[in-house]
This record gives structure tokens, C-alpha cells and sequence, in this order.
């Protein structure tokens, strides 16, 4: 009963073989291989145009490298308070950037308002050099709470960049999640609501070590290599992360792992919803759920193999929690088994 | 016949085969599974102390890392003017360091001339804000033009680090290759010489992406974990990259494999020393030799299917190639084929 | 009828000339000579105990170098929303420290709420890599609204640093201000109530170019020198500073300066008070008011020469002003005049 | 008999005057008041070209805030082995820079080798990542070592610069020795050999508190305004800089004392020619002079009063100094007065 987190998670096999396939021979390091430049042919399909597209090692680093493409002196990004990048990556956007500031805009669900948006950006009169100046805005798709941005709401707040002149970057640690559950494609969840710059993960949906940096406008990126490379994230063996995606965006094997992710927390959160132990927090849509449940019986959970963390409220429900009460995250993927998620749904019955 | 770099060969079937073992079930991620600290484990056997190991995903994330350990404000570090860390990493430690300084020292074959060092050094007097303050050392062992430091020189340069109260760090991207050319023990090399920090490189020697930094004493590394994390090389399934060293430190492989690169480098040197058509530019002791062909010649090999570098003369060289001359860097790994050595002399001869 | 801000007047007579007259001689330079020493014995005479202090060109400079050092990878430091140096700064904070966060407390009054502060830190569980590490808490006195911490609740921020093991520093752009209006000592209104560090802020209230870096305890400063060297903000020919303070500091002229602006600052309050065109946003108790007034009668009075800016309101104030209403700030100094003051009350009665 | 730096003096009175004359009344801070304003006007002037001028407290913050303006991810900026950017400011540019590299650049008499600089460039082919790449090319005039560039060897550099598409910057800490000497115009001196950055110090010659960074195409400053201001060097009262170049530039106040400093060293040349004890190490050209002593009749010159400091030999000279000689560096200013020469020239007949 492992609802820890989908990190928790190995490889799915079909991923593992293929990097086991390519183990042999020859091949130009550095990005520069036959398999590397398939996958980036293979990127462009998936998006439906022309893109610029980098691996690297971990989420952190493509959102840290996202930033750091558009970074600016006194450069100030926006993203929602509870922003992965601003409370779970030790300051590494910050540093990526030599400093440029995470600020924080408040919203309900996890999301960014968009009247809250554009008033902290209007705190940045142009040309005031005291204040800074704005650098960037990040959404995260799934959010961190489990939630999703619609389409519209996706474009709402592209208008905004737009209106501003900064470029938008979706942090898409649970892309794939979010992607099926919505029912679009790639082109219609980024560039055709606005989005410039795409965090793709896929290590949490799968893989071993497989994140892209994906450019909806190469020119955005002119400087990454260099930023890429400076920033320890250029491999020699770059084959290891093709390999990976090779098997990922076979035969829709990435979204076939994301519905059955999404089906089981689903699963998980119908049984919540008709529980005696717990209850939902908030209706979640992805392959997060968030369960509130009396703490004596979170540890009873715990005691019979349960494995899953305690969450901190989201500080927009200040009410959410009585005293006795916690909040838990529940996280499925690929290798959740669904007899793993009954017996833990009759644990809270 | 490819003897472009160690790392255009992928992985050897058994780091491979391993990856593909572990890849089923759920385990605590971010370093803290069975097979992590299984791992750090070995790794205290391996130096014969307890050590402390991060991994991490390239050599530059090591090297870079290695000097953010020890940092200092205007930070000065010392290392051969023609070192990896200052000629091939973008910028990576001063990236990492905020700043410090790479203080290039001049010295004949790769290696820092002792005398060069400590007169760089006291360039510095204590106190003296404007120059900056001395803050580590670094020698690469192989070194950058396949040469090996021998235990009394490391014990020297050792000398000096610790006159300074300087920490002593070793770039091991080639670490097996020195170490079994050399007849030594990880300890013997290291610490026991006065080395304090390891770039225990193996991605070369036949894994995918597998490299740790090690610290001889744990309190030298106390900040490590935020500065990682930070550098986004906190990798949430590290399994992925203990489970390569797993394979790689068992029943010696990793010793095998830089035997076997180092033997099939020692075969195309002696090659040269007998062919007509190359010469020689050093001797070379590891698994990158070196040697100096005649420019129509160094085309007719590319012709032929040779795949090798050109490289840039060392400096402290400067009559070493008549003007058709090129220098040839021809590395060789675990992948290498003796029959491809052959076949490439005979193109020489 | 100037109020636009205290940095808008030159410098007050007696440090003009005071600086006129050590402009002959040989003299150390960085910090070295004679009068810096003079100064330097003169701020452990004015904090009751021996202290580090190093003179910088701006309170930006003075802020900035207070968090670098006490940096900390991935290092959060707390402060009021809207701190002049989160706001006001251009970034400078996060540079100096290499991308340190400055984590936004709300609180009433331009002053941190102790439960909000204590909540903020507590979501930074003890070596959690993930979320970074606390490192400071800085608090501003005056605060940017014109308000005052009182010394209990200097205390009461200070016993929350202390159970956490941080540093408290104190933005003391607008030191004497406070100092004259709480009528406290140095001694009191800092170390005394648990404060490590001051920016000990003089070019507003009277000098050119004064500001200097206060370390209640001087080891909390030792890789100071090299950090300050390395911002560039150790001056050479520092008599130049020293020479402000020698006359700032004689004879209580800093004091009597600061008790001068502030009875201006009440002349205008009071008078506001009284006024038809004009209410107080909220009660001010240094050299800053802040006033409400109505659109067009801000214009007018900007046409009849008064100069001062207009200003966001409060975040923790949403409903403050009505729609054809603006927020004013006024700001008074050692060169208001009392006659000024008076024609510009005349212009709102 | 004080030739220890031309920072050891304070400020020429008409200067120390000027600052007290403007220091009544209100004014625009931060650069946007009247004075400012009338400065920046008189710099166009004097370089005969619409130039974009920045006011800073140090020559170290002008030479790291050119770097700035100027920065690339992975950049390399090449100098003199010995530049003042690379031996004494404590690692400052690469700190403003966030870790661009300084390249030693060796050359006789203090000046860069042309061939040398290419030969360094060439280092760095166009867009490979490893070896980062190449930003800016800076030369001091006057040299560290008090040597000139004469505007054909200005113009040689420069025409390197441009054939890589780098920036051309000058460390003008002693411009106005360099200017009078070379009987020059700032414009020829400066982009009419194609100098693209000049740090234009007064501090050393006259000024309390003077630095400015001209840069000749206004485009290059384009971010310049956030990233001083990020540096905390933007200072509030800007005035006060203002007021000192007023007087500077006035009536050639500049040209006179640089023309009196160098008249001074001069006369301690001769002297030294002519002496017993002393002799020249190379011929100096501007307000420096070096001259070799003996060892116990260098302490006894210091016994006698007179103050200077012992100076590293510079790499390029390894043979200069016998066993019991040492270098001294003896510096000229508008304040050194001749009969203080005079009797130093007799200590060492």
C-alpha cells in the first residue's frame, strides 16, 4: 500500500528494456546521437511544430533552466504560493538565475489567480528600477494539489503574459497525468492556450531519469546550451535519457501510464468519498488525492503498511483541519496495483 | 575503429543488466533506499573508512560540487592550466562557487609542478582582502593528456595543500584507470596520500551516468546536502544510479574493464612507437594516448573509418608539431575491440 | 515643499565642512587610517560594546551584505512583506547572497506578526533539503510605513530567532528617527532586545553617503572583509565616509537632526488631522506620514509646488482608499522647513 | 615622503569646496537631478560622442559592472596575467558576473601580446560548449605596472575584438595620467581605436569618491540600470558624485593634476637614474615608478619616513631582482609635493 509518492516508484519495464537494448556500441556523446536526434523529431510530432528540446536529470533542473533562459537583472518570476519551485527545490530556481525572485501569488485550488496576477505585476512599473522587473510566469500542471488548469484558464493567464511581455512556463512534473485527464493534446494543453516553455517530466510516470526542457520558440532558447552545460546538465551518455523517451512515447505507452495513474486515485477517491475514517480535502483530478483523516487513525494506517505523507494545509483553507485531524497525499502511478488501493479503501471503511 | 572518447560507448552489459533488475517495486527515494545505502556502504569498504558519498549525474556536477563544499568568498582554487575543471566544464565551478576562482598552474606532463604551485600561492598573503583568499586545490588523476601522478607526487602536492590548511580534491573522472595502472588501492591514492575529495567518476568506465563525490571526512561535506539539492542533482530515484555502481563495484568489474581499456590503449601505443606513418607525442600510462601524424595521414584514417579527436597542444609544449602536423587523441574503454586497434595500427604502418 | 523623500536633501552644513576640512594628507586607505579608527571606537562607545562595523555607500549595499554574512545554500530569510528590501531593492539581497530567498510575513502595520513569522519558519522542518534552511529574520525600524516596533516586540521577534538559531538584523535605514522617537539608546533599541545585526543608516538623515554595517558580535562578520571587498564596497579613500560620521556623530547632531524631522513629521500629521482635503491613512510615528487625499486635490497640489510621491497601499489594507482617492507619503528632514510645512497644510484646510 | 598610492591622499580643494557648495537644497535622487544631468552632458562632450555614463563609488564596481553589462552564460573575458581585475579585486568581477571567467593574458611591460590574445581566443571555437565562450577583452591604461598602450597597440587589440564580436573594455583607474602623457583626446584614446567600455576613474587623481562607467554605444547599457542597482550601486544623493566631477572637469582641473602627478614621477625617475642605491626596474610612463633597492637600504628609507610598498615582480620578469633586492613601487599625485621627492632622492644617492 504505497501511496508515498510516484518518485517511490522504479521503471516500467518496457523503459528499462529499451535502455538495456541500447546498451551497445558506439554513439556520439554530448547530445549528438542518432537516438538523441530521433527523439527531438519525435518532440516535434508530439507537438506539432518545430521545437527546442534539452534532457536533463531532474525536474528541478528544467525549471530552474527554464527560468535561467529568460533570466533578467532584478528579474522576478510569478508563480502560485505553493509553487513546487518556490517551496520544494531549496532555492535552485533562485540560484540557476544569480537571484531572480520567486514571487508568490495567492489563488484557490492550487492555482494562480489571475486578478491577484495582475496585480502583483502591476507592483513593477516599467522602467522603476527599485522594484525589479518582471522576468517570467509559472503554472504547474497538474498543480501541486492535484488540480488542474482548464484550457481557458490556461490561456487566461497567457493573456496576461502576453499583455506583459513575459513568456509562460508550464511546470509539467505530472504532464502526462494532466494531459489524459483533460483529453488534449500536447499543442492544445501549451502553445495553442500560450505556454513558451514546457517542464516535461517523465521520471515520476515511469521512467528512471527522464526529464525535457521544451522550447515552444527555439530562439527562446539560444543561450541554453552554454546555460545547460554551465549548470552540469549536458550528459555524455545522453543515450540513456533518449533510450528512455524512445520507450515512453512508443505506442502511447506514457498515456497509458498516466490514465491507469489517474484511474487508480480516481478509485482511491470514490472509496474516500464513501468512507467512516476519512474524507476529501478537495476534489482532485489527476493521480494526487488529498485525504483528511483523524490522526489517531493516519498512524493506525500507517501501523498496517500504509506509506504516505502528511501534507501541509494549503494556506488559502486556514479552516481546513480540526485539531485532531491530518491532512494526508495519496499518489498513484504506474505500478499502483488496484487490490493495494481496495485494501487500503477497507482500512478507512 | 572508434577511439573518440570513452564515452561514446554506452554501458557494459552487466550495469545494464542491473538497471533492468531493479526496476520493479517501490523504494524510498532522494538516497535513502536499501540499495543507497547498500552502496555508501561499499563505498566505506572501497577507502577503508567511513566516507561520505553523493551521487550524482555527470563528472562536472562532482567537480563542481567538490569546490561549492569548501567555497569562500573570493575564493581562489589551484589547478593545472590545462585541467578539465578550468578547459572543459563552461564555467561549471565557478557557476557552482558563485564566483571562486580557477588559478590555472603551469607544469610539464598535465600535472602541477609543485614549485609553480606554492609560488602561486603565496601570491596570496593572509588577510589581503584584494587578492582573494586560497581555497582548494584540484589534480586530475589520469590526468587530461593520459598521464598519472604517482603516490609521492600526490603526497606532495598534498604537502603544500596542507602548509595552506587547503583541502586536497582529485578529479577521478579516469579514477579506475589510474588505480590499476598505478597497482593501488582507492585508499593508497587517496587519502592516505592526503587527498580529501574524490570525483569518483565511473560513467566512463561502463556505466550510463553514475558519479559520486566523496568526502574523506563527513564534516567537510556538512553543507553538501542543501548545495546539491540546490544544483537540482538530488535525484528523486536515485536507485537508478546506485544500482549501476551495484553492478560496477561487484566482483571487481569496474577494475576489469580499466585493465582491459588500459591494455587495449598500451597495444595501439606500442603500435605507434613502430609505425611509420605516427609517432608518439608522450608516454602516455592510462587509457588516452597521444600521438602526432601527419595531417593528409590524420584524413586518410577518417577516410578509413577512424573516429578520434584532434587535440589542442598542452601549452608547456609549444615547438611539439611541425606545421602539417596534427596531435591525435585515441582513447580507448571497456567497449574497445582488439581487432579494431589492429586494424587502425595497420593503417599507420 | 518638498516631501518626497529624506534622500532628496543634501548634506547638513557641519558634515559638509567637516568632510571639507580632512581633505588634506596622506592618509591608509581602505579602512586603515587614522579618523576610520577614530569611528570605529566611537560606534563601540555608542553600542555599549565592542562591535564590527564596515562602512558601505548605500543602505542597499549595508542590507545586502548583513544576509551574505550569514548565507546559507538554499537559505531563506524572513522579512515584512513589504520590506524595503524586498521590495525596493532591484534584487540586490539575492545577489549578494547567490540566490538566498527572502520569504515574505504578513503583519499589521508594516511590522512581521510573531505568529505569522513563526508559522512561515515552521515550514521549514529541521534538515528537510527539499523546502532550503532558514537563515535570517530582518526586521525595519522605522518600518517602510513610518510605523516603530516598540522594544517588547523587538524582543518578542528575537526570542523567535533565537529558538531557531537566527540572526536578527535590523534595517536601520532610518535608525535615528526611531531611536529619537521610542527615546531609547542604540544599546536598547538593539543587542538589548536580541538584535545581531544593524544597517545603521545615516545618508538619509543629513549625510552624503553614510552607511554603515553594525555586528553586535564580531565573529558573526569574519568572511565580511572579503565579502564586502568582493561587492566592491570597500572604498579607498574610506576617510571619506569616516570623515560624515566624525561630524554626524559629534555633539548629538545625528539626534538632533532625527528629532527635528520627526516634530516636522507630526507638525504635518496633526495638521492633517485638522485638514478638509486630506485624512491619515494611519498613525505615523517617525519622519514619514501617510496620508489620504483626494485625486484631483493631489494634483493640485502638485501644480502649487508640493512634491512627494504617490504610494501603494498596504497589502494587509485592501479597502483603504475609495476609488478617487490616492494614498500619499510625505517625508520630512534635517532640511524641511516649518514654514513650508505650514503653506502646504494651508493648501488642505 | 608618502608614495604609497595615489589613494593615500584625500581630495584636491576645489573639489572638497564644490561639495560643500552644492550641499544645500533639494534635488532628484538617484541620478535624475539637475547636476547629474549637466555631468552627463559634459561627458559627451568630452568624448565628442553621445556616451551613456554611470555614476559608482569604486573603480572595482566600474571594471565588475562592465563585465555585467556585457555577461554571456559560460563567458570568458581576457586580461593581462597581471590586470587589477584579476590580482586585486577579490574576485569581484566574476562575483558581478556570477562566475564568468578572467583568462590570463601574458605580455611584456605589463601590456597584452597581441598574438598571445589571439592565440587564447583561438582556445574557443564558435559553439562548442565545453570550453565556454569568449565576452570581452579588457586592457589597463595606465598599466599596473605604469606602462602605457600607445593608441596603434589600443587599435591592435581592438581590431582582435571585433574580428571575434567582442567588446572592448578599458580600465581607466589612472585615464588621466595615461591621457596627458599620451598628449590625447579622451576620444582618441578611447573609440577612435575602438574601445567600446571605459572605466573612467577620478577617485585616484583628486576626488574623494568618483568612478564612472562610460560606455561609448548607449545600446551595449541597455540592462545596466537594473544591474547597478542590483549591485547596490545606485546611490540615493547621486549628488555628491556629481558635485566632485564638476570640479574635476572644470577648467581641465582633471588634466592639470594628472599632469602634476606625472611631472612627479618623472622627477623621481631622473632621479633614480642617477642614484646609488636605486635603479629603474623598466621605464615607467605615467604615475608610477618601480625601482629596484636593496633590501637593508629599503627598510632604511622607510625608517627615514618615507612610505611605499614592496611590489611582486612581475611573471614575466623571473630574473629581475637579485637575492637581497626588492621592488618598490613609488606612486605620484597632485598632492605629492617636490621637495618631498627631492629628499627622498637624496636618501638614495
Amino acid at each position: 500500500m504505497n501511496f508515498a509518492s510516484d518518485n517511490w516508484a522504479g521503471a516500467h519495464p518496457a523503459i528499462a528494456q529499451r535502455l538495456l537494448e541500447v546498451s551497445a556500441g558506439f554513439s556520439a556523446p554530448y547530445g549528438a546521437g542518432t537516438l538523441d536526434h530521433k527523439i527531438e523529431q519525435k518532440f516535434n510530432e508530439l507537438f506539432e511544430r518545430e521545437v527546442a528540446v534539452y534532457f536533463v536529470s531532474t525536474g528541478t533542473a528544467a525549471n530552474s533552466l527554464a527560468l535561467a533562459a529568460v533570466n533578467r537583472p532584478g528579474g522576478v518570476s510569478f508563480c502560485h504560493r505553493e509553487a513546487h519551485m518556490l517551496e520544494d527545490e531549496c532555492g535552485a530556481p533562485e540560484f540557476f538565475t544569480h537571484g531572480a525572485r520567486l514571487a508568490p501569488v495567492d489563488g484557490e485550488n492550487g492555482k494562480i489567480d489571475p486578478l491577484n496576477l495582475k496585480a502583483e505585476i502591476e507592483r513593477f512599473p516599467p522602467d522603476f528600477v527599485h522594484a525589479g522587473q518582471p522576468m517570467a510566469i509559472s503554472i504547474t500542471q497538474a498543480t501541486e494539489i492535484g488540480t488542474l488548469y482548464q484550457p481557458d484558464e490556461i490561456a487566461g493567464i497567457a493573456q496576461i503574459a502576453q499583455a506583459y511581455g513575459l513568456p509562460l512556463h508550464m511546470d509539467g512534473a505530472r504532464f502526462a497525468n494532466a494531459l489524459v485527464a483533460l483529453e488534449l493534446t500536447p499543442a492544445q494543453m501549451t502553445w495553442k492556450q500560450g505556454v513558451d516553455i514546457v517542464s516535461f517530466g517523465a521520471t515520476k510516470n515511469g521512467c528512471w531519469c527522464a526529464d525535457a526542457l521544451v522550447f515552444m520558440s527555439p530562439e527562446l532558447a539560444k543561450d541554453l546550451p552554454y546555460i545547460r552545460k554551465r549548470a552540469a546538465q549536458l550528459h555524455s551518455k545522453s543515450r540513456f535519457i533518449a533510450a528512455q523517451f524512445d520507450a515512453y512515447l512508443y505506442d502511447d505507452l506514457w498515456l497509458d501510464m498516466a490514465r491507469y495513474a489517474n484511474a487508480m486515485a480516481e478509485r482511491l477517491q470514490k472509496g474516500i468519498v464513501n468512507s467512516t475514517h476519512a474524507r476529501l480535502a478537495w476534489h482532485a483530478e489527476a493521480n494526487e488525492i488529498f485525504a483528511i483523516v483523524d490522526k489517531a487513525h493516519a498512524n493506525k494506517l500507517q501501523e498496517k503498511g500504509a506509506v504516505f505523507y502528511q501534507w501541509n494545509p494549503p494556506r488559502a483553507k486556514p479552516g481546513l483541519l480540526s485539531q485532531n485531524e491530518v491532512l494526508v497525499r495519496l499518489v498513484t502511478c504506474f505500478a499502483t496495483e488496484a487490490d493495494q488501493v481496495d485494501r487500503f479503501l477497507e482500512l478507512l471503511r
